[in-house]
Parts: structure tokens; sequence; C-alpha cells
């Protein structure tokens, strides 16, 4: 059996099942987060979910990376917005060899995850999945939750199974988690984003869940019209995310648990939206390789607007 | 000196503006209206214009068109949203050759009027101006003015300049009212709409006034955009509105006392939104033609949404 040790970096929705899935399963595996680390030793980590519950009783979570030191699997699942953070918390916990899973959404994280532990094995992790943190340590899964790993290559050519991927989704399989490899993670990237544009986005400017917009004809053909920009980048990219999968997500969509998307969750709570991580950055490969996106540029740009005016506090 | 009698249909911004510089010309005008007419026949209709405050003492209102009679000119000055009243009020006020001026935004307007009172010649009155009701028989004219009248045609085709666009534009004129003839009625109403779609939907989408959407590099391009969209679906329809049209309309934006469109007060006051005037009808001539209107088209469909929700208390 694997003795990978593991670290997490954030205790959030994503961190928080992740983690508790893998340390359930007997790995060793130690969270760093801030607020929440407290909570986490005393009380453990509990996670209801549809597929039975799991808690952690005993769980190791610092707030200083160099308690903790080199691992050999790190997940990082804090926001994008505090992608900076990682400069500081990484370093520690990284030597040659150890493998980065970005659990995050968003394009381009690998290549700056990747500038910052230049010795690691950069992956990345799309987790399609409906999870939300309710208080410290406690995650309520509702829905999905499969994870597609994908390695990150210098050049954006598909990097097919690595050994990391291999590796990584053993372990995953061996905790309960469904997981996919995928050879191209830019398309990997880009069929999250398919979702995730579309839906992040329309859940904040109409403050609806995904069951109103998928509810709606005229709503539902917007999130169509807008996932079929997306799938538009990605084909002019070189990464296309397959025919049917536009389809295939909308019938998810519609079968889904009614869902906040984490967006709106942020929004609501007043925290910084993840816009440059999931809007800027692919709409700026879309612009340098003249894909139109119009549907997309207009939600980022109410997005941005919405969230200075929301921090601001109205 | 023209005799020629007029009904005001509507005692909001638009027709308390325009009926009183025609009254205070001394023209008989008779307004048509509801809650407001208490108001205007104790205390008069008082307008405040930076060209100079109009204050009209005696005003004849009534609440039954019957009480009216046919006139020489009808201004229908009220939202669209009401637009069913037309055949309950505009029969009462027409006989054979009475000028029927819809002053109201939107598409296709005149020949639904045209269908209920067959008998009437029919305008377009499209007014680029900013003017609030701030309270029963108060007007706010806050910037420009310009009322633009073009004659409806059955066939879409310029109607040119008519007898009677000339003889409504001669009476607005001795009203130190800015007059604009236009041939073509679509081209002019596709103009409006070049302003209207934009900044309408935006205001009440981004919860701003023009003067933040202009103010914001990433909201103004977003604007430019949507502007474009509507230029290139009024050049597919036969009616293009000029080259450099779209500039202009910027730069007078720009140069604009910060303002709230009429669309974003309606949503501030839980009023209905004018969508079916302002958005499906010019949507559904672009779809018709096959021009593409994405950003319109998302638009349109937030606000749809939003209205719903806004009427229905949250």
């Amino acid at each position: 059996m694997s003795s990978r040790r593991y670290a997490v970096i954030g205790t959030g929705a994503i961190g928080g099942l992740y983690g508790a899935r893998l340390a359930d399963a007997g790995f060793d595996v130690t969270f760093l987060g801030r607020s929440d680390v407290a909570a986490l030793r005393s009380d453990g980590l509990h996670v209801t979910s549809a597929t039975g519950p799991i808690d952690v009783l005993d769980v190791t979570a610092e707030t200083d990376p160099g308690a903790i030191g080199p691992v050999d699997v790190v997940l990082v699942t804090i926001k994008t917005t505090a992608q900076a953070t990682l400069t500081e918390s990484l370093p520690a916990l990284v030597r040659p060899g150890t493998i980065v899973v970005s659990m995050q959404n968003g394009f381009g994280l690998e290549s700056g995850i990747a500038e910052v532990v230049p010795e690691a094995i950069v992956l990345g992790g799309m987790c399609f999945v409906c999870a939300t943190r309710v208080a410290p340590g406690r995650i309520d899964h509702l829905d999905y939750g499969r994870v597609t790993l994908a390695e990150h290559t210098g050049d954006g050519q598909p990097a097919g199974p690595t050994d990391a991927v291999t590796a990584v989704a053993a372990d995953f399989e061996r905790a309960g988690v469904d997981v996919a490899i995928r050879d191209d993670l830019d398309a990997a990237r880009w069929q999250k984003l398919v979702w995730n544009m579309p839906f992040n986005g329309l859940s904040v400017v109409l403050d609806a869940g995904t069951d109103v917009i998928m509810a709606d004809r005229r709503l539902r053909e917007t999130a169509r019209s807008l996932m079929e920009e997306v799938a538009a980048a990605a084909s002019v990219h070189g990464h296309p995310v397959g025919t049917g999968f536009v389809d295939q997500m909308l019938a998810d969509t519609e079968a889904m648990t009614p869902y906040a998307p984490s967006m709106k969750l942020d929004f609501d709570a007043q925290r910084p939206l993840e816009l440059a991580a999931i809007y800027d950055a692919p709409l700026g490969v879309a612009a340098r390789l003249g894909v139109p996106a119009p549907g997309l540029s207009l939600l980022a740009a109410q997005l941005h607007h919405l969230d200075r005016m929301n921090r601001r506090g109205g």
C-alpha cells in the first residue's frame, strides 16, 4: 500500500471533503489552514454525504507550513483569490518530486504553481462536485464528486497518463473517490470552465441557483450559449472539450441537486470573487486567439463591477 | 398659428415635459391620466429645467378619454408595459386624420397603434432626453431634449417628410422643443435602441447610473459592444443607424449629467420593465434576420429573470 504523505492547503469544501476521504482511508494527511485549524484539532472533520458520513476525529492541522515540512503530495484547495499566498506556503511543503495538485477552478493555475515550486510535479485536479463548508470542519457533500486528473506540461502539450497522475489517482480511488485520468490538462480545464463560466457568473448576477436557471427556458438557453462560447474557445485553443460535452453538462446540471455555485456563496458572504482565474485568464486566451466571446465578456464585466460594489458593502 | 388640439396620454416625465412645453406655448393640451390627474388639476404642472422652469397653472386633465373626445394630435407617453390600455383610451381621441405620436421606447409600437386606430396617421417620436417625474405634476428635466419624428408606413419603407411630421414638428418647434425630422422611422427607432438596449439593461443589472458605466473601462467597452450589436441588426434590417453613430452616442453619454435610465427607476420602484418593446421586439427582428446578438440576448434573459423576481418582491 502507498505510504504517500499528503498535505492539504485549505480547509474549505474541497480540501475538507477530499482530505477527509484520504484520512478516512488511512493516509497520512495534514491540513494547512488558518482560522479553522483550532476547530479541526479539537472537534475533528465531519462530512455529511449522500454516500454516507465521514467523521475524522483525529485531524492533524497546522497554520505554519514549516511545521509540516516536505510531503509527497500537496492538494491546493484554497480560493484562487488567495493564490499569492502559495509563495509563502508551498515551498516548505515541497521537495524535488513532490506532486502538487491544483484542485481549484480556473485557467493557467498550474503554470503559476510551477513558477513557485519548479522542483515539483504539478497536476490539475478538476472537481465535478457540489459541496459546501457549512462551519469549520463541517462539510456538506451534496452531489457528484468525480476528480479529473491531468499533468501540467510547460508547453501545453498533452502529458499523457504520467506516473504522478497514476499514483495520485490510485490513492484517490482507494479513498473512494471517483477519478478520471486525462492526457490533456488544458482540455480538462476547458471542460470544467464549460460549466463554471456560465453557472458561477449567472448565479451571482441573477441571484439564483442552478435549479432556477435550468427551470427557465430563456436562462437555460442563455447558459447553453455561454457554454458554447467556452467550447469554441477550447477548440480554437487546440484542446476541444469533445462532441456532446455541452449537452452532457446541461443534462447533469438538470439532474443536479439544487445548488448555489461557490461564486454565489462567495458573493453572498461578500468575499472576493475568483474572477481572474475563472474569467480573465480564459478570456485572455480567447482574445489572444481572436475567438469572439461576447456573452462571456459581458458577464465578466458585470461580475467585476458587482464584485467591486459588493466588497465595498453596496 | 396652428390651432391643433393636443391630447397627452400619460403624465410621467415625457408626457409632463413635452405637454408642459406645448401648453406653455399656448396650445390646447389635455392630459389623460389616472392617479396624477387630481394633482394636475389642483396644483398645475411644474418642470424644472436647465433651460428655465415651466409652470402651467391651469391644466386640463381627465381620467376618461370620452371627456376629451377626438383631437388633432395624440401624444402617447405611457410605459409600453401598459400598451394594452390604448385599446381603451385611443379610439375616443381619434377621428380620421388624427395624428398619433408614440413618444415611447421600443420597436414596432407604431404598427400596434395603427391596428388599434387604423383611421389615424401614426408617427414615432424618439425622445433623446434625461427627465424624471419626481411627484405628480412635477418633472425634473436634467439634460438634452431633442425629439426625432418620423411617420409610420405599413411596409417599413421610409415615408419621407410627410405633412403630418412637418405639422407636429412645427408645433414642437414653436413650443421650444428641438426637433429633427427623419424619413425612415425604423432607422430612427434603431438609433434610439442603440442607446436604450445597452444602458437601460446594464443600469438595472449593475445597479449603476450612466456615469458609473462610462467611468469604468471594462463597462464602457461592454456598452460599446452591445451598441454595435444593435447597429449590426439595424444594418441587416436595411435601416442603418449611420457611420459614427455609436461613437457619437458614447460621447453624448460621457458628457451627460449622471443619469439613471427609466428602466432603472422602474426596477427600483418594483414596476414592470419595458422588456417586450425594448428587448424582445428588436431581438425578434434580429433573430428573424439571422443577426447574432449574443450580448443583448444574455442581457435580455437576465432582465426577464430580475424583473420577475423584483415584482415578486425579491
